[in-house]
């Protein structure tokens, strides 16, 4: 068998999802995977990677091909191209470093070879990227894992690892060049036979269904300090909050997108989440944990959206401001901001 | 000089309001008060209160002429009718005992003598005294002193007490008998020299007045975890939260009371609060310390009466339902309600 011509693949923000992702890549064989960490660094470059996971069992000390600590600066390092990057990171596009300009060093201009395939939630966030690349393909991932980092270095992945890959549409890049590599990431990611990676033409669809989950859960437990659990079952939690936010969210994607989401959408989503399962959405954790969330991309990109296309809002809009206010608190906190 | 005789006042709920109303009704001669307590009991009635007070100065071991705990049931005691009943509890309408069901021991049917006086926040605390006692006269406290009790029996009053004075609209008791209950209660509690009493032909634009701060101001606190000096700096607390809410309670007030507030009441209550106080309003105090929050009342009732009349009121709506998914967090912390 002849050697195959492995890819190089930059994962950004290795944590939770990251560590599986690179995990998986690895052990697919198609790819020569570089990890680039920032808080873990240490454990991980140390001991490697403890891994539990439904989906590629229990693994003691994984490392990746190449363990690096910060984002590689190619022009400084004398580096070649990496074929891609798939950036793992939360989206925090309120604050710097933004993903952009995380990934800069990485992604010298006109740059047509590299890919970027943003595993991350919310709406809107390959704009920065077509701005300043437009060269550059940008790809779209829906993950729906389940996994955590409950100690740095250590990943717990309790949900198989789905993921939906597709292109964002693109002003300039045509649509068969950009699903092309779309396609090759789906055959990377697949290569392990450990995971269900699909290619996805819809991106807008499903970035605005998984919207409908995560526009409205993320915000209101963080906000009302309850897990998706306990607030089915508080006074007004699915009626008050839940289901009208979900709706207006329905609605904008039809607005904005011309998505039509299924007519029980708002049913279904809310029977995904198993009531026992007492799951406090990530934007719940990053609050506990003293973390910014990520809430522009979340509720501020679809609100602005669909207030923009005419879609009354008045749900998203009340916690989207709440939701900044409490990103305040967290930047003062971290001495981002100051008062008299 | 001729022997006055006192009017008998039962002060409930003697924490940081009541027991600044009892100290000053006691000082002013004209009133033999009784308080119950009921936390705080044991502390005051072996040491009486600390009380350091901007309008009475500081005391040490103040006590009314009878300190008792609990509710006085005058049934089965045996004990004559009060004259004023002045209830100084919170009024969280959505848990037992409600205030009427705390009070009705000492308040027996076909009550003409005696008068309550409801020096509570909120709109529609009055209505079940109606119901249940619609021969006696019901009057409303519209209190804006500036008190806390940091340990029990101890009373700090920073800021001057306060009180407007006035008979709640009644469905049958006429206006010129409520009104002189009403300036009665003035007299006893103006006899002191020390605070400002007044009697107020508008009760219901009091009540209003008020809400512009304490149905804004208090969820939003509550709910983001911040305090009111933090909130106006903090983006998006003013132009996204306050403002729109305070702009739905001057609506509301006209629709439902027809109350004109004035034109620039919203700038003007917003600038009542000093910046650098960082004062936390009384629900995000009450939250802080895992205890119940008075949001029916503050919240509730001018959201159902102004969307009743009409009036969008889409920021109170949010506001509402996170205040009740949060009371629902604090009924199963107190083992109110259980989750399976």
């Amino acid at each position: 068998m002849a050697e195959i011509q492995k890819k190089s693949v930059l994962v950004i923000g290795a944590g939770s999802v990251g560590a599986i992702a690179a995990l998986n890549l690895h052990v697919g064989g198609l790819a020569s995977v570089t990890v680039a960490l920032r808080s873990n660094y240490d454990v991980v470059n140390e001991q490697g990677y403890t891994i539990e996971s439904c989906d590629h069992g229990t693994l003691k000390g994984f490392r990746p091909s190449v363990v690096r600590k910060g984002i590689p600066d190619l022009v400084a390092e004398g580096l070649p191209l990496y074929d891609y990057i798939v950036v793992c990171t939360k989206s925090i596009s309120d604050l710097s470093p933004t993903t952009l300009e995380l990934i800069n060093p990485a992604l010298p201009e006109d740059n047509t070879q590299t890919t970027i395939v943003l595993l991350q939630n919310g709406l809107n966030i390959e704009k920065p990227f077509f701005e300043a690349h437009p060269q550059t393909v940008v790809l779209s991932g829906v993950s729906l894992i389940g996994s955590a980092e409950p100690t740095s270095g250590r990943i717990v992945q309790n949900e198989p690892d789905r993921l939906l890959i597709g292109a964002f549409p693109h002003p300039t890049i045509k649509d068969e060049v950009a699903n092309a590599r779309a396609r090759e990431f789906v055959t990377l990611y697949s290569a392990s036979g450990k995971t269900d990676c699909k290619f996805s033409p819809e991106v807008l669809r499903d970035r605005w269904r998984k919207l409908v989950y995560n526009a409205c859960f993320n915000p209101i437990c963080a906000i009302a300090g309850i897990d998706s659990g306990r607030l089915r079952l508080a006074d007004g939690g699915l009626d008050g909050l839940i289901r009208p936010a979900m709706k207006e969210i329905v609605a904008a994607a039809k607005a904005v997108a011309n998505v039509d989401l299924e007519d029980d959408v708002v049913e279904k989503v809310i029977a995904t989440d198993p009531l026992e399962s007492w799951a406090k959405p990530s934007m719940q954790q990053d609050l506990e944990k003293g973390n910014f969330i990520e809430f522009e991309n979340l509720i501020g990109e679809p609100l602005r959206a669909g207030s923009q296309a005419g879609v009354p809002m008045p749900t998203l809009e009340v916690l989207y401001q709440l939701a900044r206010v409490i990103q305040w608190r967290t930047k003062e906190a971290r001495g981002l901001v100051t008062v008299p």
